[in-house]
């Protein structure tokens, strides 16, 4: 009935009025206001701390020093739990941590009456510290004798893995290859979702509640409870209205302070909301990467055995850890197919930088932008065609991967670059503007990109729904995925509306999670809610139609199997979908029938195990100004195979804000660390470039609508894919324009100037 | 494990500490302030009003008139819906009305910034008016070319029925026969409860949101639409604390109003309470009823034929209408059997009085105060011992109700009489007290009384549950069922905890109903919910106990007959309840489950097609000042039969709090109206003697414990019962104590100088 069309977001009134409540409409107006102590070194230690003169100010009420918190290290990632420990996520931080580990790390909270008393405690504390030597990058951790962030880490490896498929060095000794390699970097960037990180924290009926803008309400609900040595039922997380997240809130980040807080004052409740600047250096960020790739091929453009070596940056704690790095290893494995062999070996380390966690895309922007640029370079050393010498080493069509059982049924790489081809003018450009001289060039280039839907088998993935229906016949759902600015509750309305046969319009979403009630799910992460929360709505809107069949069959006589719901009406379909009854009458009849009385609900939960590969490219054209090192991006156009669209207007919507992130990842962003201290010097949103709409050109975005088998609605991930080809279409468009391969991102002049220069350009 | 143990509330420390949410605490901070405007005239019409001036006053956000308002009547009674016209509630109000029924109709209402703006709002409104001739009694109402409160009720009746039950006509014949006749009356009493009427309304994506301090969201929910000509699924009611109701809140009373109010202005959120003085005059009260008994009884004291006529004073509009009078009857017609006949003749009778509703009890302390004061003067004018002949005429152990078919399978009267008999000394004080001269004296006197919980089969009887397990093995529970002080909350864990075998403390009741995700149940009425709600608890419990047992045992590799839950740890009943692991191991592990991973959950809906008698008594000691006319309560006892107690201590205070309102409607509380304009005279807290601890003696419950055969638990109606026996028994120690036999309660001087000066005491 509505999946397809592009109905109006479901919260859009709510949302341009005003109305919609957040974290912050919602907190208590008697509510004290908790703040951070952040450590002003980067790595060492608080030997001590005087809190008196802090304590006596008026209006503060309680001091909190990484001397007072229970000894309980915890894991912040937002993965669903795992009852197996080699699958559980690092727990190394506690709830403040005397052993500093970045420059803003968390000794100390204060909790006040007010904003002001709160600050001027945090400026009455002093601290002693202990410093250790500064490690901001991988290599300057991994040196022998630096200190260990993590007493278990040696070499402050959080993990080192190797994968080889086919036998690599016998590969490479085939006579004739030819050998390429590439040193790629990508930058530490900051997701940037408008609402801050804010939660507050009360006691109830001796549990501990926590309303907080986070992407994950179940899991943080029971990181809060490991983190506090609580029984995870004894803490209930409220999600309201949510004004993005990009992945930094698919980590449990202050909650479990906060939750402390209200706790050791005896349940009043505690607000705990950040700063712009404390979210750039206290939250997460994209981890920067280098990567390392190495390709043996031969010189009619066959791979025959490629390595990729990668260091990724996590910065002072775990987080999401080795999953970042280990999932952009998955692009490289399967994207391109060498003939022999392949050899993975890629290190996640600990650094003195903020905590590295998930961001849009996962760890495949990285290894796209390596792999893409890699190959593009391989094309042109070639002098081949780079999209003919892209599909010649591409994942067949019917690839199967052996670990996933994720099937490549579709030929969407083609059919989504024939579409870009056909927009950007390819062919006319790329001869066009070969020969350019001159200060000013352009070019076009492209990237593929390798995506795959949710997180089996890594990791578990359900999800579970609940319906109500009501004496009209409308229908409340509730789900424990998460609105958090996507438009996920219009798509579970619209598949409701799908599967029940009614009106959108009837169909209410439940849009703020409740952990006590809502039924389990893992929440916003992985481009998964519209797959596998499709699926439980399917699956539970099933159940609810089969329950209102009975009872219509009870009502009118007829049998279940010539009965069905057509836009809100039961209608006999064995004669011509004649209308019986209203879904509504029927409803009524049912809620108060002296004979069998029943409010009509359905629950269930959805364990998925498949998941679905989401391909597609994005195609760019650049004008570069050589003189002043500058890239400007003229046109740039995403294509997507991401199924079944189930609200196109939606779907644009949420490719052009990953266009957006994409080409500050290119272009502009990047977060820059003092050498000498590891204080962040650009955590703000004056100094960090972020990408805005004043820098994007026009935005094109086309989809290839392969109805994706394993879908509930023929769909499959578009969260995140977005975010990944943008970056290396444009540097692959800047080499177009100049010949010059640059493997640093953002293309910032800093970057472009020297690599002009060694060109010959300047 | 829990049940039939005093444990403590589970609300309590949030209650004591102040931290219970009530519906005043949850008001945005920028609520919008409601008022409403009472009409100054008690019959009549509203012929014209001005708002010019106070539309312009500062503050002032909206007027509403009665000239304004959707032509829609509605019903307002707190019952479950019936598709039955015939079966439906009265329809007799809009949510203004232009057609005063009573001094303090609702005519108009304001909307203003703050409370000042409104209460300036109001006294800047001119009103004319047409008034007709004032209609205080039924009989006033009934007389022939008395103007109509409702076109379509002529003479006033809302409703009149006669039941007969033999031949009465032939019955009275028999030769022999004494007759006696007696004619009672009852006031007009308030509830009291401490929570004030309090809503406040708002717009949500379209839908109109009511937070009020509720017995009965879902039904609420209901009247709302049907106030407003909504799609019902298009309003959504949440139940917060709630400070009491007994009854009044068993109404839709100003909700629909509020609502409309919200709707008027875009959505913006208003907040309508009333103070203590609207709430006398202007939410709900106990009918007042005029009763007529005649006996016609052999020597012997057998009973052979009764009549029983009364008169409902329903005041100006329907509410519960008829179903109060009714309920009365049933009393008579049960409690006492006569050997061949008996007829009812009643009639509820619109007046100009404040509406009448539910109150607790429903009609049956009017009906036992005439029955039981009625036998007791039999009894002496026969010269019997007035228990024995009582128990020569009551209904026997056995007894069926063949409408009902409720039976009496207990002696539970002779017990409860026992144990009274007992604690007050019974025996000795009647016959002490038998010849007292002078002018201060004492007597003992009693009552027995008949209660059925539930409103099956009058009504439908259903109520669901859901019930949603945690990780750490511990349990929400969800039910429509409401706390509304009473305890409810707490018996219903302590019913989890029992069925489901986990420890109370691991039992989360979700207080505040929500109609959008709550279970339906119908709320707190009929002293329903431990009886019928229960029912859905232990079905539910059920229900996800073997979900939980059924993944035990493919962990376990046990089977499910060989399995169970004690004290929260799966256990091998096969092998001495050998501890296999805890349930929250087990649901840690289904949850997270790579195999089949689930949340556990159940629902369901419990039509009760039963409902169960509780029976007791009350004695009390009395002295009598007969110079100042005066009855100073000594000592009372009440003794109920209510099945299994859930938790003895809880079960006293609830019988504690019946025995006040007892008392208070024996001695002292009654509504005044003015008989020249209609206006209540004695509507405040100051001139309204209601009981308090202050006028109570020590009060002495005892309990009779049959198990229930029909209930989950063993239990039955306790919330109601106890305010039944209290004021008949008070009257009939007087009797003891003077020889006289005062039939008009409450039993102030007023009525008691007469009365004594006619028996010639003074």
């Amino acid at each position: 009935m509505s999946i397809g069309k592009s109905v109006p977001r479901i919260d859009a009134y709510e949302k341009v009025t005003g109305r919609a409540q957040y974290t912050g409409d919602l907190v208590d107006r008697n509510v004290l206001i908790g703040k951070v102590l952040h450590a002003t070194i980067a790595n060492g230690l608080v030997t001590k701390m005087d809190i008196s003169k802090a304590e006596k100010l008026p209006g503060v009420v309680k001091i909190i020093t990484c001397f007072d918190v229970p000894d309980i290290p915890f894991p912040t990632a937002g993965h669903p739990w795992s009852t197996d420990p080699a699958h559980q996520d690092p727990a190394d931080r506690k709830l403040l941590n005397c052993r500093v580990r970045f420059y803003g790390d968390d000794i100390a909270a204060v909790i006040a009456e007010d904003e002001v008393a709160a600050s001027r405690a945090l400026r009455g504390i002093t601290v002693e510290y202990e410093s250790y030597p500064l490690l901001l990058t991988p290599e300057e951790a991994m040196r022998e004798g630096a200190s260990l962030l993590h007493e278990d880490c040696p070499h402050n490896i959080l993990k080192h893995t190797t994968v080889e498929d086919g036998d690599f060095e016998a590969a490479i000794r085939e006579p004739g290859l030819l050998k390429f390699e590439g040193r790629y970097e990508t930058p530490m960037v900051q997701h940037c979702h408008i609402e801050p990180v804010i939660s507050f924290a009360y006691l109830e009926s001796g549990r501990v509640v926590v309303v907080s803008s986070t992407q994950i309400p179940h899991i943080v609900r029971r990181i809060v409870a490991q983190a506090l040595g609580l029984p995870w039922g004894k803490v209930r997380i409220l999600k309201p209205y949510v004004g993005g997240g990009f992945g930094n809130k698919q980590d449990a980040l202050y909650e479990p302070l906060n939750a402390f807080m209200t706790m050791q004052l005896g349940g009043r409740p505690v607000k705990l909301e950040l700063s712009r600047e404390e979210i750039f250096f206290a939250t997460r960020v994209r981890h920067g990467e280098k990567i390392h790739l190495t390709s043996y091929i031969r010189p009619n453009g066959r791979l025959v055995a490629r390595k990729y070596t990668a260091y990724s940056n996590q910065g002072a704690y775990g987080s999401h850890g080795h999953g970042i790095a280990a999932k952009g290893t998955n692009v490289f494995r399967q994207l391109y197919q060498d003939e022999k062999a392949r050899l993975v070996d890629i290190f996640t380390v600990y650094t003195n930088t903020t905590t590295a966690g998930a961001m849009r895309g996962y760890g495949v922007p990285q290894a796209v932008f390596a792999i893409e640029s890699h190959i593009e370079d391989m094309a042109k050393t070639l002098n081949m065609d780079p999209i003919k010498f892209r599909f010649m080493n591409l994942m067949p069509v019917g690839f199967t991967d052996p670990f996933t059982k994720n099937v490549n049924y579709f030929d969407s790489f083609r059919q989504c670059v024939e579409k870009c081809k056909t927009y950007i003018q390819w062919d006319e450009k790329r001869k066009h503007y070969q020969n350019q001289t001159g200060p000013v060039r352009r070019g076009v280039g492209m990237s593929l990109f390798w995506y795959n839907t949710a997180v089996w088998p890594i990791a578990i993935e359900i999800s579970s729904c609940r319906m109500v229906l009501n004496q009209d016949g409308s229908v409340q759902i509730q789900l424990g995925e998460t609105e958090i600015g996507q438009g996920a509750d219009t798509v579970f309305a619209q598949m409701t509306s799908e599967t029940l046969g009614i009106p959108l319009e009837n169909v209410h979403v439940v849009s703020i999670q409740d952990t006590d009630i809502t039924p389990f799910g893992t929440g916003a992460y992985a481009s998964r809610q519209s797959y596998v929360g499709g699926m439980a709505v399917q699956q539970t809107a099933r159940m609810l139609k089969e329950k209102i069949l009975r009872h219509a069959s009870e009502h009118t006589r007829m049998l279940v199997s010539n009965l069905d719901i057509l836009d809100g009406t039961i209608v006999l379909t064995s004669y011509n979908n004649k209308a019986l009854l209203s879904l509504g009458e029927l409803a009524t009849e049912v809620l108060y029938s002296p004979v069998h009385a029943e409010h009509l609900t359905a629950e269930s939960t959805l364990q998925a195990k498949s998941n679905a590969y989401s391909f597609g490219c994005a195609f760019a054209e650049v004008e570069v100004d050589i003189p002043f090192a500058k890239v400007k991006l003229l046109d740039m156009i995403n294509a997507h195979d991401c199924g079944r669209l189930l609200n196109p207007q939606l779907a644009q919507a949420q490719v052009h804000g990953g266009m957006s992130m994409a080409i500050g990842y290119g272009l502009t962003e990047q977060l820059r660390y003092d050498e000498h201290t590891g204080k962040l010097l650009n955590g703000n949103l004056l100094d960090y470039k972020l990408s805005t709409i004043m820098d994007h050109p026009h935005l094109e975005t086309v989809f290839v609508e392969n109805y994706e088998p394993t879908g509930a609605y023929g769909n499959k991930a578009l969260g995140e894919p977005p975010a990944v080809p943008g970056a290396p279409a444009i540097r692959n468009a800047l080499l177009h324009a100049t010949g010059v391969g640059v493997n640093t991102i953002p293309l910032t002049p800093h970057i472009l100037f020297p690599a002009f220069k060694k060109a010959g350009l300047l």
